[in-house]
Protein backbone atom coordinates (compact mmCIF):
# COMPACT_ATOMS: atom_id res chain seq x y z
CA UNK A 1 0.00 0.00 0.00
CA UNK A 2 2.64 2.32 0.32
CA UNK A 3 3.26 2.83 -3.27
CA UNK A 4 -0.44 4.14 -3.16
CA UNK A 5 0.75 6.85 -0.03
CA UNK A 6 0.14 10.38 -2.20
CA UNK A 7 -3.23 8.94 -3.37
CA UNK A 8 -4.24 8.02 -0.16
CA UNK A 9 -3.60 11.24 1.36
CA UNK A 10 -5.57 13.00 -1.28
CA UNK A 11 -8.68 10.66 -0.59
CA UNK A 12 -8.58 11.47 2.63
CA UNK A 13 -8.49 14.60 2.15
CA UNK A 14 -11.44 14.49 -0.47
CA UNK A 15 -13.33 12.82 2.16
CA UNK A 16 -12.77 15.02 5.44
CA UNK A 17 -15.50 16.94 4.46
CA UNK A 18 -19.37 16.56 5.07
CA UNK A 19 -20.01 18.48 1.58
CA UNK A 20 -17.94 16.40 -0.32
CA UNK A 21 -18.93 13.12 0.97
CA UNK A 22 -22.38 14.11 -0.29
CA UNK A 23 -21.72 14.23 -3.53
CA UNK A 24 -20.05 11.07 -3.27
CA UNK A 25 -23.34 9.62 -1.93
CA UNK A 26 -25.35 11.66 -4.66
CA UNK A 27 -22.92 9.91 -7.32
CA UNK A 28 -23.87 6.88 -6.39
CA UNK A 29 -27.03 7.34 -7.73
CA UNK A 30 -25.74 7.85 -11.25
CA UNK A 31 -23.85 10.42 -13.08
CA UNK A 32 -25.23 13.66 -12.30
CA UNK A 33 -24.97 17.89 -13.83
CA UNK A 34 -22.78 20.09 -11.27
CA UNK A 35 -25.64 22.73 -11.64
CA UNK A 36 -28.39 19.74 -10.52
CA UNK A 37 -25.70 18.85 -7.48
CA UNK A 38 -25.07 22.02 -6.55
CA UNK A 39 -29.13 22.69 -5.97
CA UNK A 40 -28.66 20.34 -3.51
CA UNK A 41 -26.30 22.03 -1.18
CA UNK A 42 -26.92 24.98 0.53
CA UNK A 43 -23.93 27.16 -0.29
CA UNK A 44 -22.99 29.57 -3.32
CA UNK A 45 -21.99 28.11 -7.15
CA UNK A 46 -18.23 28.98 -6.39
CA UNK A 47 -17.68 27.15 -3.04
CA UNK A 48 -19.75 24.21 -4.46
CA UNK A 49 -17.10 24.09 -7.09
CA UNK A 50 -14.21 24.20 -4.90
CA UNK A 51 -15.55 20.81 -3.74
CA UNK A 52 -16.02 19.29 -7.39
CA UNK A 53 -12.59 20.34 -7.58
CA UNK A 54 -10.94 18.97 -4.56
CA UNK A 55 -13.04 15.82 -5.51
CA UNK A 56 -11.71 15.88 -8.78
CA UNK A 57 -8.26 16.39 -8.39
CA UNK A 58 -8.11 13.41 -5.40
CA UNK A 59 -9.39 11.49 -8.24
CA UNK A 60 -12.77 10.37 -6.53
CA UNK A 61 -15.06 11.88 -9.43
CA UNK A 62 -14.74 12.56 -12.82
CA UNK A 63 -16.21 15.40 -15.25
CA UNK A 64 -16.75 16.45 -18.41
CA UNK A 65 -18.65 18.91 -20.51
CA UNK A 66 -20.79 18.21 -23.21
CA UNK A 67 -21.93 21.65 -24.55
CA UNK A 68 -22.67 23.87 -21.45
CA UNK A 69 -23.71 21.27 -19.28
CA UNK A 70 -20.85 19.64 -17.29
CA UNK A 71 -21.18 16.57 -15.68
CA UNK A 72 -19.68 14.41 -12.64
CA UNK A 73 -19.08 10.30 -12.82
CA UNK A 74 -17.37 9.11 -9.21
CA UNK A 75 -14.99 6.91 -9.70
CA UNK A 76 -15.33 3.97 -7.58
CA UNK A 77 -11.61 2.39 -7.86
CA UNK A 78 -10.34 5.50 -6.22
CA UNK A 79 -12.68 4.40 -2.89
CA UNK A 80 -11.27 1.43 -3.36
CA UNK A 81 -8.27 2.84 -2.08
CA UNK A 82 -9.25 3.27 1.53
CA UNK A 83 -11.15 -0.43 1.27
CA UNK A 84 -7.47 -1.73 0.34
CA UNK A 85 -5.98 0.05 3.51
CA UNK A 86 -8.64 -1.15 5.90
CA UNK A 87 -8.07 -4.61 4.76
CA UNK A 88 -4.39 -4.08 4.96
CA UNK A 89 -4.66 -2.62 8.79
CA UNK A 90 -6.87 -5.84 9.52
CA UNK A 91 -4.18 -8.21 8.65
CA UNK A 92 -2.40 -6.61 10.70
CA UNK A 93 -5.17 -7.20 13.68
CA UNK A 94 -5.54 -11.04 12.89
CA UNK A 95 -1.78 -11.61 12.57
CA UNK A 96 -1.32 -10.04 16.21
CA UNK A 97 -4.20 -12.44 16.98
CA UNK A 98 -3.04 -14.99 15.24
CA UNK A 99 0.22 -14.75 17.42
CA UNK A 100 -1.61 -14.33 20.79
CA UNK A 101 -3.31 -17.73 20.11
CA UNK A 102 0.04 -18.99 19.43
CA UNK A 103 1.42 -17.79 22.90
CA UNK A 104 -1.24 -19.11 24.69
CA UNK A 105 -1.41 -22.64 23.15
CA UNK A 106 2.59 -22.99 22.03
CA UNK A 107 5.20 -22.38 25.46
CA UNK A 108 7.84 -22.29 22.92
CA UNK A 109 6.64 -19.01 21.35
CA UNK A 110 7.57 -17.58 24.99
CA UNK A 111 11.17 -18.11 24.55
CA UNK A 112 12.16 -14.54 23.03
CA UNK B 1 -24.57 8.00 9.45
CA UNK B 2 -24.75 11.50 9.25
CA UNK B 3 -24.72 11.51 13.06
CA UNK B 4 -21.72 10.61 12.91
CA UNK B 5 -20.38 13.39 10.64
CA UNK B 6 -18.03 15.70 12.55
CA UNK B 7 -16.42 12.32 13.62
CA UNK B 8 -16.08 11.17 10.43
CA UNK B 9 -14.21 15.02 9.34
CA UNK B 10 -11.99 13.75 11.97
CA UNK B 11 -10.94 10.42 11.03
CA UNK B 12 -10.62 11.32 7.55
CA UNK B 13 -8.43 14.42 8.23
CA UNK B 14 -6.17 11.87 11.23
CA UNK B 15 -5.98 9.56 7.91
CA UNK B 16 -5.00 11.88 5.76
CA UNK B 17 -1.20 11.42 6.60
CA UNK B 18 1.62 8.65 6.16
CA UNK B 19 2.85 9.12 9.25
CA UNK B 20 -0.58 8.97 11.39
CA UNK B 21 -1.41 5.91 9.20
CA UNK B 22 1.84 4.21 9.82
CA UNK B 23 1.12 4.98 13.24
CA UNK B 24 -1.89 3.23 13.03
CA UNK B 25 -0.42 0.22 11.29
CA UNK B 26 2.13 -0.06 13.73
CA UNK B 27 -0.03 0.15 16.60
CA UNK B 28 -2.11 -3.04 15.06
CA UNK B 29 0.64 -5.02 16.25
CA UNK B 30 -0.19 -3.99 19.89
CA UNK B 31 0.09 -0.81 22.40
CA UNK B 32 3.28 0.87 22.36
CA UNK B 33 4.86 3.77 24.07
CA UNK B 34 5.27 6.77 22.60
CA UNK B 35 9.34 6.36 22.88
CA UNK B 36 9.06 3.25 20.77
CA UNK B 37 7.10 4.55 18.25
CA UNK B 38 8.87 8.11 17.88
CA UNK B 39 12.05 5.97 17.09
CA UNK B 40 10.21 4.44 13.75
CA UNK B 41 9.63 7.69 12.19
CA UNK B 42 12.35 10.00 11.36
CA UNK B 43 10.93 13.61 12.68
CA UNK B 44 11.65 15.45 15.87
CA UNK B 45 10.02 14.31 18.72
CA UNK B 46 7.66 17.92 18.91
CA UNK B 47 6.74 16.78 15.23
CA UNK B 48 5.88 13.39 15.87
CA UNK B 49 3.76 14.15 19.23
CA UNK B 50 1.50 16.56 16.76
CA UNK B 51 0.18 13.42 15.16
CA UNK B 52 -0.16 11.66 17.84
CA UNK B 53 -2.25 14.24 19.71
CA UNK B 54 -3.87 14.67 16.38
CA UNK B 55 -4.96 10.69 16.11
CA UNK B 56 -5.91 10.77 19.70
CA UNK B 57 -8.26 14.39 19.65
CA UNK B 58 -9.90 12.33 16.60
CA UNK B 59 -10.26 9.30 18.65
CA UNK B 60 -8.37 6.83 16.40
CA UNK B 61 -6.37 5.99 19.22
CA UNK B 62 -5.86 6.40 22.88
CA UNK B 63 -2.93 7.23 25.60
CA UNK B 64 -2.03 6.64 28.79
CA UNK B 65 0.49 7.76 31.05
CA UNK B 66 2.08 5.17 33.91
CA UNK B 67 4.99 6.46 35.52
CA UNK B 68 7.31 8.06 32.99
CA UNK B 69 5.89 6.20 29.90
CA UNK B 70 3.11 7.12 27.96
CA UNK B 71 1.13 4.35 26.20
CA UNK B 72 -0.43 4.38 23.20
CA UNK B 73 -3.12 1.59 22.09
CA UNK B 74 -5.46 1.70 18.80
CA UNK B 75 -8.88 2.45 18.76
CA UNK B 76 -10.33 0.31 16.14
CA UNK B 77 -13.98 1.34 16.88
CA UNK B 78 -13.08 4.84 15.44
CA UNK B 79 -11.71 3.19 12.03
CA UNK B 80 -14.98 1.00 11.87
CA UNK B 81 -16.87 4.74 10.87
CA UNK B 82 -14.73 4.20 7.86
CA UNK B 83 -15.97 0.69 6.87
CA UNK B 84 -19.62 1.39 7.93
CA UNK B 85 -18.97 4.89 6.06
CA UNK B 86 -18.21 2.84 3.19
CA UNK B 87 -20.96 0.11 3.63
CA UNK B 88 -23.22 2.73 2.90
CA UNK B 89 -21.94 3.90 -0.35
CA UNK B 90 -22.07 0.43 -1.78
CA UNK B 91 -25.46 0.58 -0.20
CA UNK B 92 -26.24 2.98 -2.67
CA UNK B 93 -24.67 1.55 -5.61
CA UNK B 94 -26.50 -1.81 -5.39
CA UNK B 95 -29.82 0.28 -5.23
CA UNK B 96 -28.73 1.89 -8.17
CA UNK B 97 -27.41 -1.31 -10.18
CA UNK B 98 -30.90 -3.21 -9.01
CA UNK B 99 -32.74 -0.04 -10.66
CA UNK B 100 -31.69 -0.31 -13.62
CA UNK B 101 -31.95 -4.08 -14.00
CA UNK B 102 -35.63 -4.05 -13.33
CA UNK B 103 -35.81 -0.89 -15.80
CA UNK B 104 -34.21 -3.12 -18.80
CA UNK B 105 -36.20 -6.26 -17.39
CA UNK B 106 -39.42 -4.46 -16.64
CA UNK B 107 -40.81 -1.97 -19.08
CA UNK B 108 -43.18 -0.24 -16.95
CA UNK B 109 -40.09 1.03 -14.71
CA UNK B 110 -39.43 3.28 -17.64
CA UNK B 111 -42.55 5.14 -17.12
CA UNK B 112 -41.48 8.15 -15.11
Amino acid sequence: MEQFSPQLDGVFVALADPTRRGVIRRLGHGPTSVGDLAREFPMTLPSFMKHVRTLESNGLIRTAKSGRVRTCVLNRERLALVDDWLAEQRRVWEERTDRLERLVTDPKENRQ
